[in-house]
């Protein structure tokens, strides 16, 4: 027989692919638990845990802690947030919006931050890194480091509880002007991915942008930030008008 | 001391980051060759390799077959690719497109399939697989599905040169209305791996989009596609005006 040369965790992730294609899995419903799989496709955990886990990480199913397992949909649904926002989606949803600093810290400008922020090497940054969560589940980890020299005092405030974008507008007087943001697929550091609680072979979507503003009458670079973002739950969406 | 507690490579990773980061290693320049690294630095070549790797899947490096290992640059330099386009964008770097087709064949519609296209289950599609190539490098690898009662007769042609939205505008009077694409960070299939010429470790980017046209006077879906998106050497780029 042809199915014996393939291994057994390969079968059976082809035969949930194809329950998932026809819906007798159903969009954002749980799959069988791994018991029942082993007994209705007579294999080991084992291959039950590594069908499950490679139909993880490319974007079929999603595990939700203490829960289970659940089929990711594919169509517009609302487990999605758009590519601009988040504390907003995470509300829209009925999600309760959280956010932990884990670093709020003076630092030097390296060479690529200086160059990106229009800096010396050397100048004062600070750099905030924080967990975004909804219901206390990590959605996002952001690095961002801005000019010391354009908001001062600024180290000097709470960002698990103030709104960055909000304190610039309101405090400092910055006008938003643009941005410009790059996307790629990418594993994360060890380091990272426990902050976002997955594990290391889960890809994420990486967000680098620079933020230009007016402040003080010019426009200035005035905010450089890292995103890495879980999509193994929730995706992005564009929307496009031709 | 305390970084024999640590793994070499894991030492070398951090201290190519911080060249990287310094700009040493300059953006869109060549790194040090493995021999080089494994002399400068008394590691064996597996060490190197490693670090390299792990560099490569968390976006700080790509590498070009053939060429060596590159630093990806960060910042918005010319090696990034729009959200929306892709021909255009490989022709705007200078670069040679190309496509292949894989897979063009009329197959019948699972449920999710005629849930998206708001077909009924079994109802004839053409489904058409491509990879697009710059100078013959695959960058991205494209599913699509189209329902034939729309498009009869769509199957005969070949779209290894036939633009397909030139073809449903031009052949079939279809006038594009809107899309909406979804955004995550998958690990591909072996199969797919093998198209783009990757690791099976390498992320990509999964686009999922439906899109809707005004054809025979009615706005429809008329396609539904799923495109796997290399980012180890491009990025993409959203640009947003506040």
């Amino acid at each position: 027989m042809e199915e014996e040369r393939v291994p057994k965790y390969f079968v059976l992730k082809k035969e949930l692919i194809q329950k998932i294609e026809e819906e007798e899995f159903e969009p954002e419903c749980p799959i069988p638990s791994e018991r029942e799989l082993m007994e209705q496709y007579q294999v080991s955990r084992i291959t039950v845990r590594r069908a499950i886990d490679e139909l993880v990480t490319s974007g079929y199913l999603y595990k939700v802690q203490g829960k289970g397992t659940y089929v990711k949909s594919d169509d517009y649904s609302q487990n999605l947030f758009a590519i601009t926002s988040c504390t907003d989606d995470v509300i829209r949803l009925g999600r309760n919006p959280s956010k932990k600093v884990t670093v709020s810290e003076i630092v030097p400008a390296d060479a690529k931050r200086a160059r990106l922020l229009n800096t010396a090497v050397g100048d004062e940054l600070f750099r905030l890194e924080r967990i975004t969560m909804a219901d206390g589940e990590p959605l996002n980890y952001t690095i961002t480091y801005l000019p010391r020299k354009l908001f001062p005092g600024i180290e000097k405030y709470d960002f698990s509880t103030q709104s960055l974008y909000d304190l610039l507008r309101e405090q400092y007087g910055v006008r938003f002007a643009k941005s410009r943001r790059t996307i790629e697929a990418v594993l994360t550091e060890e380091e990272i991915a426990e902050y976002l609680d997955i594990d290391e072979q889960m890809p994420v979507i990486l967000f680098g942008s620079t933020t230009y503003g007016v402040v003080q009458g010019k426009e200035l670079p005035i905010e450089s930030f890292k995103c890495y973002y879980r999509t193994d739950q929730y995706k992005f969406y564009i929307e496009q008008v031709k």
